[in-house]
Formats: C-alpha cells, structure tokens, sequence
C-alpha cells in the first residue's frame, strides 16, 4: 500500500458536509467512524455548527489545526471545488469525494470534474471518487464512506478486498460474502475514478499484507492492458483475483454506456485479459462466495483429476455431471486403493469412483472407518482433490463427519470441499468444524465442481506463468529486424496486398507465391502451377470481392487472360477513384484448411492477435480466439486449442494433419509484430491463413496504419 | 390421484419391521407419522414386541383385523418377499418397500426384486420401491417413509410435490426450496421402480388438486416418450413441471450406470421431450427455488420485453446482460411512459430502460413517486414484465418500498420480480411483505432474470400448444400413402441406396435425379447433367466411401467409364461377400449447403428425427437437433433455428437463400414416415440433404429395418 498508506491507514479524518440530518453523507461517514472505534482523530467540517456528535466541528478545511490525512466530501457539487482548494492549500494527500453532479450528469459536471481534478494534480493531491460510497479498511474501522457501506450488517475482518465500480451492485458481492461467513479487508468504491482508478487501486491491494484475495466488479477501463499487468502481478504474489465484467452484452454495455461513460472495451478481450493473467472470471454472486471459500482453504489440486465420495448416489452423478463440463475429470483409483477401501465400505456399496460408501455411513460409531476410507482416497497418486457428498447427513452423525475430515484434512495439501445440504441449524453445528479446518462446505454438488475446477485453473495458471511472463516479450531489443521493415515507416492507410505480404515474408510468415502483372504476358506462366486466384492490386481496395476484383479458380492461360482483363474492368468502373497497380495473379492453395489470423490494436487493450476458422465459418461461426500480444508459443496453442474448429487440424475423413505448429509459430510472430508496432499498426489481417500439412500460409493479407490522429 | 388416493390418503398405515432401535426404518416411519399427527390407524408389525409406542404391535400382517391401505415395509431384504405375501394374501393395495439388497445389488437381489413383482401383480398389489426412502403427503402428515424425509426441517404445506430417483439428492432440493420458505404437497422417493415409476407419479400428481408445481429428479427412464406425454398433460393443465436430468454427461452417465441399472437415453432426446413439452429444465439447485417461486406468482409474460428499474446502474447492466444471455430484451418506451417517468423521477437519473431513479429513491417518504414511477413502467405497452433491483436498499426504506410493490402488484397481470441483496435481518421485515403479494425476490440480478426467462418460456410453450398437440399426428388413419411403402413390408436389414431413395420419394421429399446402370452403355448420357456422383450400389454396403465405392465431380463420358469400373473393381476386391446391384450414377447438386438429417428409432424414446449441419461440419462441429416424432411444421421451424449453422440458410456473401420451407417439410414427413413405421424401421439417414434455393433434395439415402428381436 505505499503510496496509499496513508489513504487506507488515516491519521486523521476530515468530513465536511456533517449536518443534523443523519442521511446526509457526510453524517453518515462521522457516525460510522465513530461506531466502529476509528482510532485516528476525526475533524467534522461545518460552518453552522460548533460542534457535531460530541466533537468540536470546524468551519472549514483551513480552520482545523492539525494535519489531515483524507478529507472526505459530501456537501453539494457545486461546493466541491472550493473545498478540493482548501484541500490543496492544506496538502492534504487525498480527498475522497462522496458527492454526485460531475462527469456522469452532464457537460456542466464533466468540467467541474475536470477542474477539481486540475486542483488536485496541481497540488499533487489523490481523489477517490467523485460519484461513489467511498472506501473502508474494515480491519481499522476507517470508513471514508457512506450508504450500504456504512450500514449493517458490519462486516466481519477477513483476507478479502473488493474494488467496485457500482457501489450498489458491488455492495451486494459483499453481503453475499458476508453471509457465507467471509471476512472483509477493504472496501472501494471507485466512482468516477476521475483519478484514482480501479487498477491502481488493484496494483495498491496487492502490496496490502492483510489482503489475500481480491474481488472486482468492472464496468469498463480506460486501459485494458493495465488489467493484464496487475493480473499478473497477483498471480506471481498468489494473491487470487476474481472479476466480474459487467455490460457484456449488447444491451449490456448499452446499459453500461447510459450509466457511466467509461471505455468498455470488447468483452473477448477482457476474458484474453483474464486468462492470460490467471484472473477468475465470475458471472454471479454466489460464484464470488464459492471461490472465495475454495481459495481460502489455501489448498490447490496437482491436476483435474477429482473423486467423489458419498452415500448418495445422485449426488455423485450430478457432481460428475458439474466436473465434467468444468473439466475435471473422475480419477481412476489405483488397486491399492479399492483394496483399502473394500475393508470399510459396505459390500453392497462401490469402491470405485464414485465411491457409494451407502447411506447412513457418517455416523459417529462409523468414524474410524470413513477416516480411512477417505485417506485411502486421499492418499491415491491419481487423485488431485476429493468431495465429500454429505447431501442430507444431518445432526450428531454430521458433525462426527465434519470432525473426521478436519483431523484428516492438515496431513495432505489435497483439496478436500463437501457438499452438504442440510440447513444450519439441523447440522449439528458441524460448519464451524468445517471452518476450523478450512474444509469449504458448498451448498450443491454443482458449486463443489466448479470451485474445484477454479482452484486447478489457478494452480495451472500458476505452474505456467513461473518462466513465462518474464520472458524475452518485454524486452524490445530481442526483436529481430523482420519485424521493423523499412515499408511501414513511411506508410499510411492501407498497404497493398503485395506490401502486406512483403512484411509478412519479412517476418518469416509463408505466404503464396504472386506475381504483380499489368496482362497476361507478364504472367510466367510455365513456371507457375494452376488453379490460380486473380486478384486487384490496390491498396485503395479493401474489399476486393465487393467490386468484382477477384477471380479463383483459374486454370488455363485463356481463362487466365480473360480473368485478368475482368477484374481490371471491374476496377475501373466500379472504383474509379482507385489507383490500380496491376494485378496479381497467386497460386491456389488446396488440402488446408481455411483460418484467418489477424491483429486488432484496440483503444483500450493495445494490440490483440485473433485467429478463427475461415471461409463460411468466418462469417456464422463466429470462432475466433484471441489474446493481448505479445504472447508466447504455449499462449498460441491455446488460442487453436479454444476453437470449434480444432479437431479439423488433426485431419478428419482420413485427411492428413495439419500443421499445428506452424501456426502456433505464426501467432507468436504476429504477437510480436504486432507489440512492437503499436504505434504504427491499425490492424492487419490475414485472409485466409491456409494451414496445410506441412506449413502454414497467407494466401491475403492487409495492413492498415493508424491514423496520426489515433497513434498513441 | 384417482387410483393412487389410498396411497396418498391412507386410512391406516402398517409399518414392518418396527424395532426398539430408533434408527430401524420401520420405528422411523411409526414416529414421524405420530409426531406429524397423522389421522388414520397405526399398525406397528413385529412379532417380537407386543406394544410399540404405546400403540399395539401385530405380529404379521395377516393378524391385523381391519382393512389395511398402505403397508411400509422395513424388515432386512431376505423377508420381504415373506411380507408381500401376507399382504397379497390380505388384499392391501400398496406396499412401500424401503429395504434395500434387490436389483441394485447383484444377481440374487434381481431375482428377488422379480419374485417380489410378481406376487404383488397376481394380486394386483402396486409396489412403491424398493430400495427407496418412500413418500410423505405432507399435507395430511401421512409418512410412508424413512431418512432425510422424516427428519427436521418439517416441510410446511405448499403446492409443490416432488419426485426423485434419487432419495439424498432429490431431498435435497426440497431443503433448499424449504429454507426459501416453499411449502410441499407430496415427496415421493422412487428407489427401483419396480413397480411404479416415475412418470406414473407424476401422472397421479396431475390429478392431485392440491399440486400446483412438480419438480422431478430423474436419472434414466425405460419409457422416454411417456415423460413427453406425461409433460404435455402437466402443460395442458397448467402445472409447471420442472425436471432435472441427472447423468447428462459421459462421465455422469457412467456413475449413474454404476449406481443404477436404469437405462439413461440419450441426453439430447430428453431436451427434445423437454422442449416439446414445456417441461422446465433445472441444473442447479437454486434454479428449482428460484422457478418455483417465479411459477407461485402465477402471473406470466406476454412476450420477452422486460424493464428493470432502481437506483444501482451496476445491478440494471448485470440484469441486462443476464436478459440477453436468456433472450430477454429490454423493453423500449413510449414517449407516454418517459413524460410520466420525467415527473417522478430525479433529473439526474434515467427514464428510458434501464430506469435509473438514483440512489435512496425507494424511501417511505417517496412512495407516492416510487409507485407512479412502477405504474408507468407497467402500464407501458411494450413491457410484458419489470425487475425492481433493489440491491442494497435497507430497513424501512426497504419495506415501504415492498409495501409499495403489493399495493401495484394485484392490478396487472404482468410478473413483477425483485433483486434484494440486503440480508433478511436487515430488509425491515419486506421479505413477508413481498411473499404475501406474490413478488419473488432473488438474491441476483442474474438470477431474476433468470426466473424471468423462465416464466416466459413456459407462457409461450403454452400459448403454443394450444392447437398443436391435438393436431393430426395422434391419428395414424391421416397419414398418406407414400407413409406405407410397400417395400417395407418383407425388407430385412440395410436397404439399397436406390431403394431406400425410392420410398422417400414415395413420401414426396425430392431426391437426386440417379439412374441404376451395370456399365457405362446404360448410362442416359445426353439426357443427365454433369457432373455427377459414381456409387456402388449395394444393400451389404453402408458405408460405400470406406471400400473405395464412391467417385465425385465425374464431368466427361470417359471419366464417367472409367468411374464406374473402378467402383466395381473395388466393392468386388474390398467387399467381396457384397451383392451388388450395379452402379448408381447421379446428377450433382451444387449452389446449396449440405444437411444431414434422419431418423434414430430410440430404445427409451421410440422415434426421433435429427437434422444438422452436414459435410465436415457434421463431424466436427456436432451442430444438430432433434425431436421426437411426429411433429408439426412450427417444431421443424424450431429444430432449424437451433442449429449453428442456421444463418447460411438465410444466404450467405451475397448468394441465394435457401429453401427452409422445403427443410421444414422434409422433416415433418419424415417424423411422420418415422412414427408410421416405428415398429419396422430402425434408422434412416438422409447425409447429404441438399438445402437448394429452391427445394431440399436427398442426395443418398440408408434406411435400416429393426431385427426381429428388437422389435416393439
């Protein structure tokens, strides 16, 4: 928390804006501290009172004495400004601005903002807010804060922070937590973050030794590629980082957009965000509370491979339903342990997985027997983690079982999660046995699978990110001289075919073999194998198809002649304007399989490679991949790995296999590329990538420049 | 409940296999029927005690005087066969056999499970179980049964009756719909079905006036179509029934075939039956609490254009997002609406959908503008339902505003649905206030949207039905023809590709134009259009491309030569046992996208037709769908738009669009012909279905007879 130590840990409090009507914001934060045995010194702030709860209240900002760690606002914006002023000629290091009527009102709000912001900068003095509930270091009782923040139930202390950008919504993640017995850090409420923004406060939580797992509700971000690095930086300090990205959808982000007016950002880069930096995405509350409780069993699995134990037969099936569409799958035991098991389980139960050790099999007379079963369980090299399906094993047997896992669960580092659905008060006051020993209780055997499989992707996205993220991709000067060429430097708009393939030859990417012709006697034709592709040079041309600028298929000299001849015609009436350098004639590539492969430099992730299926599936399919270069091979494979299309590349109907690696090797270039030009590219696309048995190639391509405009 | 009135209603109760240990099932069913009052006679069997809980004890059932209605049987596997005996003997109409050691536990509990059946059919004695913990008609305090069912939490009375096959996870959707304040009629747990099935209780459930809503959990059905049906009755009548289908994965299946011996069927005919029916598919627990509340509103949508209105924009983006993902849209306003919003709500705030009346707005000393801000919405013409979030809202705010909601909530009959995350204990006793005006509240945005879908689907599966089911589909005498081939009636096996072809044509769906030649001579060359496709022709062959017996894109006279020897010479070197009939030479199809579609006649669902996405799509992207046979031309509609692929019917780059129309014919002949015939046919395949601009046209076809042995 350097930098905001003294933001999270005040000294000192100023509140301007008290008043006797106990709604009010700034009333609301005094009371809190006070409620809560805020430590520090509490200034309240009002010209009509002379004093406010028992405390001296002052006139102003300048009036109070001592110095002044954060001064939080609630008085009306149109006040915000002279006291942000006050502010500053005070020094004070943040301010935290509670009061609404800035950027999200209008065009009067969005340049109160930017004046109180130019305040702020000029005094090198931090806002939070303006347009928000504020923040709260529960630990501390420091709440510079008001609404649902302030309000009860007081959340109990506990690893978790949680950043927001709705106060309302992200408020509710915590309740939900707080329900479920989760104990809190700190809570923010960014607002308008017209300074301070979601990121920042992340990269801060990070350094915070109380946090130990992060929760964000994310509208929209101004930088996209700020998220990827604080992502990463949380899984190298295994601090877990759960996000949930509002306004995914159409009618979403058009919510979003009527709500606030942040950059959203295309959600398929938000999840390339995620998974390239190990962050878990979540889509509802209880997700939030199910992790959370898996991860704060500091225990993760080796692998997916799980098994599942119970007397109920229905619970394992749904468990094994659940841990298959999350990608865990039931682990073979070995012999070994069937025989371990076949001495405790009842005959008419199953000593394979899922083990059915039959109801009623929990009970305190039963215990030494289903301690061993599940350490025989536990104990098996092929098991990763293991559910306990208590389902309905309710009272004294509930809690001799809940005792049985919490001696079992210190030996192994195995996760061990249960499913029970016993209500509370009929468990036998089994779930604080559970909690003691960190054994996450989970009520369906759905969320016991999917919390299981968020704990193997964190552990995979941990074993992998070790020699990865600080690899060569950071350092420019590792690039080699292909991805510089001498034809962007000068180049703007679009580039021609022939140039755009020019670059990517340059860079090693195979393309097919062209020729640039005027007629058909420029064509070598002897030396050059049918069927052809016909295709209008220009870069004025985008969309050459459009205008009747490409013709494929062509196999002999005269229907090369007369194709040539076309698609100059069709030019010539149908884009006049454009300025033609000819024609080029490719080779056509057949016994692939169509791709397209491409780079967006996007507003707010930079620039991001993208790969699909072509042809037909390009357009209905809609199966594309994509990450934030630049990436690395393994990042690449799992891009092809993502797509529908995939299986095709191992060859199908006795076709050959396609070569996976070429691609892979073309991706990676792209990211490369594609990184070390961000100033210059606009996109470049590849369409269609023919990936064949033996290599992978561009048989079109097209870059586009920035304009100067938009160059960063 | 006709014929299962005196198992629901008892007038008296024998309970075998009472004990003085308390854990015996028998004494557990003896005590939950005393402790839950209930009114008819008690007679505890057991030779050993003379008195049982006060109440006289019977040593046999034979030596109970009065008439006896249910008899529960508990007593170790080896004596139950003995008991059935007895109650043959004394005429009782129904046993519940709890004890476990029959079909599910190896080849001597099969033998005995079918001796039990058999003495109970000669008496004409139906059997619930065994293996099963029995049923409760909560209402009357009537407990046949043992375990989870007859422990705390009592159930309170509701309008929800649930059936399970699987007594631990089944029950453990009736706690979680319990400790959300849903009350039960009937719970019934089916253990082997040896006897009664699961669809027979439903199907006495929709005669039950006191159930409103069913829930089922089921693992596998012998007879799949009887839960279409069942399904249908549960729509015509008005009561939602929900189904959770257990087993759905590979994995799944395979615990559920380690844990019974039902048979499963295939997932993918259950969410035909499902959709076809109206029936409510669940995959979590909350989903059954959530869909159940939803349906205890009985107030349903007109259509799928929903408002959400409150004061958090993060709660409104995540219901939007949520809606989409569900095919909700949010609704767009009158101006009428917007000016009656623009006078209640603040100008900071939103009076398009979302509505934002900002922060604190739902507050006792508002209700006047809260209540003509809700009005406005719903009064609006474009809104078939609203979703109040109230997040965080707290206390009294809380209840006014809920008090609001009752008050609005009786005078339309649009659903009124309301997301509340602030905890029970701090939401200023709303919740009874919402729960006495039949508002559901849900603990997510996400999940209310949810719900909302949900009641949609049901209204428009309704409204559907209307007409449909009752059609001419029921009445095999409708059927044409070209539905009876003559060519069925001695076939036996695979039939020929030619015949195969022949009886589809028979039925009116157009196939290629082929003709049946033994060489080249026989070919009517001038008359047919290149190019073409060479096939040996041969019943013993079904798979003609694995023996080289296939040639493509044959243009010229001699390549068609030379085609039609090579196919010969292969089938007679590669399948050498073949009779082959000649070669069929066909005119290619061009211009239009390749379907496959057919028929599979199920084991546990009788005859379904599938259509999907053919050539390498078929293999690759698994994109079909299907539905029981027969079926109306609105279900083939439906079956088209479930597909992936479904935009490039619609013409794709600029070519043609393709004929639905004929698609959407061609299937509902085919389910016809595929009803008609179900006792004969065993599969039929139509790979490739040409979708044409004009037409859907077979361009091979395989129609496989049923073995005697399996025949229905």
């Amino acid at each position: 928390m350097k930098h905001f130590e003294r933001l999270f840990n005040p000294r000192s409090i100023a509140v301007v804006g008290v008043s006797e009507d106990a709604v009010r914001p700034g009333s609301q934060t005094v009371r809190t501290l006070l409620r809560n045995g805020y430590a520090g010194r509490i200034y309240p702030v009002n010209p009509k009172y002379p004093q406010f709860e028992g405390m001296k209240c002052y006139p102003s900002v300048e009036a109070i004495g001592g110095e002044v760690d954060v001064v939080v606002i609630g008085v009306p914006a149109g006040g915000v400004v002279a006291v942000i002023e006050q502010c500053a000629a005070k020094r004070v290091p943040f301010a935290v601005v509670l009061s609404g009527g800035f950027r999200e009102s209008g065009p009067e709000g969005i340049t109160r903002q930017a004046r109180m912001l130019a305040v702020a900068r000029e005094a090198g003095m931090r806002i939070v807010g303006p347009n928000c509930l504020g923040l709260a270091n529960i630990h501390d009782g420091v709440y510079a804060a008001f609404g649902s923040i302030t309000r009860p139930p007081q959340l109990r202390n506990g690893a978790v922070s949680l950043v927001t950008q709705s106060g309302g919504f992200g408020y509710s993640i915590a309740l939900a937590c707080a329900a479920a017995g989760i104990g809190f850090r700190n809570v923010i409420a960014t607002g308008n973050e017209a300074d301070i923004d979601t990121v920042e406060f992340l990269d801060a939580l990070l350094e915070d030794d109380e946090t130990k797992i992060i929760v964000a509700y994310i509208e929209g971000l101004a930088n996209g590629r700020a998220l990827l690095e604080v992502g990463r930086r949380a899984l190298a300090v295994g601090k877990p980082l759960l996000v949930w990205k509002g306004g995914v959808t159409e009618q979403g982000a058009h919510a979003a957009a009527s709500h606030t007016a942040n950059l959203t950002g295309s959600y398929d880069f938000y999840q390339a965000a995620f998974r390239q930096a190990g962050i878990v995405e979540i889509r509802e509350i209880h997700e939030a509370v199910d992790y959370i409780k898996a991860f704060e069993s500091r225990r993760f699995p080796a692998g997916r491979k799980v098994a599942v134990m119970g007397g109920s037969g229905g619970s394992a099936i749904v468990f094994a339903d659940a841990g298959e569409h999350a990608g865990l799958t039931l682990a073979g035991f070995t012999d070994e342990t069937k025989r371990k098991l076949a001495r405790v389980v009842p005959d008419i139960g199953a000593v394979h997985n899922p083990v059915d050790f039959t109801a009623g099999y929990i009970a305190g007379g039963n215990a030494e027997n289903f301690g061993t079963a599940v350490r025989a369980v536990l104990d098996d090299e092929n098991v990763d983690a293991v559910c306990l399906n208590f389902a309905t094993t309710a009272g004294a047997a509930c809690h001799a079982g809940a005792e049985v896992l919490a001696r079992i669960a210190p030996d192994g580092g195995k996760p061990i999660v249960v499913f029970l659905s016993t209500p509370p008060s009929e468990s036998g006051d089994a779930l604080p046995v559970f909690e003691a020993a960190g054994i996450p209780v989970f009520p369906s055997p759905v969320r016991a699978a999917k919390a299981l499989a968020v704990l193997a992707d964190y552990a995979q996205a941990q074993a992998r990110q070790a020699g990865q993220f600080t690899s060569a991709f950071s350092a420019d000067e590792d690039i080699g001289q292909g991805l510089r060429p001498a034809l962007l430097r000068n180049a703007v708009g679009a580039l021609s075919e022939a140039d755009s393939k020019g670059i990517l030859e340059g860079m090693g990417i195979a393309v097919t073999r062209d020729v640039l012709v005027r007629c058909i006697d420029d064509v070598p034709f002897d030396t050059m194998t049918p069927p052809f592709a016909v295709k209008i040079a220009s870069a004025d041309i985008a969309h050459k198809t459009e205008i009747g600028g490409v013709k494929l298929n062509v196999r002999t000299r005269d229907e090369l002649a007369a194709a040539i001849d076309e698609v100059l015609v069709n030019a010539r009436s149908l884009a006049p304007q454009a300025r033609v350098d000819g024609v080029i004639v490719s080779e056509m590539l057949s016994g692939g399989f169509e791709l397209i492969a491409g780079v967006v430099n996007d507003a707010v992730f930079g620039p991001v490679v993208v790969v699909g299926a072509g042809g037909v599936h390009a357009e209905i399919l809609a199966d594309t991949a994509c990450r934030l270069a630049p990436f690395d091979e393994a990042t690449a494979r799992d891009m092809i790995d993502e797509l529908r299309c995939r299986p095709i590349l191992d060859g199908v109907r006795g076709s050959a296999a396609l070569d996976v690696g070429a691609i892979v090797r073309t991706l990676v270039t792209l990211s490369q590329f594609a990184w070390h030009n961000r100033h210059r590219i606009a996109e470049l696309d590849i369409n269609p990538l023919f990936a064949l048995p033996g290599g992978a190639v561009a048989a079109d391509a097209l870059i586009v420049m920035r304009s100067r405009s938009d160059a960063v």
